[in-house]
């Protein structure tokens, strides 16, 4: 796996609060995608909720990181000096539920019509569909932040848009996600209520 | 989950190749366990193999980093200048394999009569028993390297001697691993053929 450089810096909004003043480097702003709570927040929060009231097992995975170079001054925790960010192998989220694997990705985007593939790598869909092949369940969570509609879609979907590419079309129009993926209920407790929309989709379509 | 201070810098051995010489910090020596490819490599190699021949997915999680400090150089990657480790709030590894969810934690020891429970904390402790609680499969893998024997023990065995250590005993008898575990193959492909004992356990325990 090579190095990744995020282009916005994005990912690391949530760590990046007490910058040293002395570094010289050049620093980008953090911006946050959305007015609220980012999509990552909601899923980190209902995971909890979930993790609490015992409705499922489901984390996410830490950042991959490259370490390069580790401190370890005298008396005190050792410091990493030198780390990039890594393309995930994987997909983000998974656990079990209900005795099922589950496994998913979650992105949102600014896009109104469409949700661009580009959210998305190879490896992620390597993998999406190799969870398929094991009798997991497998989907991806999107999000469409100016309207702050989310949905539940397949990644057997995903996985077929993504070979479609080569043809030329580098998004999946929203209307064919409103068909094919499930909207997903925003609420308090969870913030974003996923685990009942799994339940419509694999545990009981015919209700 | 606060900072954690691998005592012996072992979590890292594999990631601190290039370190930078003009550090002026206090450095640890890297120390191997074994002679031979530690506990970690055998099981990475042997998931390597398991996904190339599509027997199963499972993936070792990254290794939890608190990012404090990134730098964001011009036309270059971002790079991270200030992290500290982790500790886990669930175990290395887990996937799917034959439609079920798969949970577990490797250690070694060189210890030759008994397994010291210092090398697993609560929190792994508590997924450990989650996991069983929702229909996963959930196990440790321990490994004596001095004999280079290695075992699987299901968790709930784990969670009940972790639970007697009030009763003063700080570590798992090897007898006792060897009659409630069951011995793990060593080979050449895969190195750690722990799915033959996962089959043996929890698939067909009548053969």
């Amino acid at each position: 796996m090579g190095t990744f450089h995020y282009p916005n810096g994005k990912k690391v909004t949530s760590v990046t609060k007490t910058r040293s003043s002395s570094s010289s480097s050049v620093k980008k702003e953090v911006s946050y995608s959305n007015r609220g709570m980012s999509l990552e927040d909601d899923i980190n929060q209902s995971n909890q909720f979930y993790l609490l009231t015992n409705k499922a097992i489901i984390h996410k995975k830490p950042t991959p990181v490259q370490i390069v170079n580790v401190e370890y001054p005298k008396r005190s925790a050792a410091v990493i000096r030198e780390a990039y960010f890594k393309l995930a192998s994987t997909t983000d989220y998974n656990g079990v539920y209900k005795g099922r694997y589950i496994d998913f990705e979650a992105k949102e985007t600014k896009n109104k019509t469409s949700f661009p593939l580009k959210n998305f790598h190879e490896h992620q869909i390597t993998h999406m569909q190799q969870i398929l092949d094991h009798g997991g369940i497998s989907f991806i969570i999107l999000r469409f932040s100016s309207t702050d509609e989310s949905y539940l879609l397949d990644s057997s979907y995903l996985v077929h848009y993504w070979k479609e590419q080569s043809m030329g079309r580098k998004s999946i129009p929203k209307g064919e996600i409103e068909e094919k993926g499930y909207s997903i209920t925003n609420g308090y407790q969870p913030r974003l209520n996923y685990l009942e929309t799994v339940d419509r989709v694999y545990f009981y379509p015919s209700l």
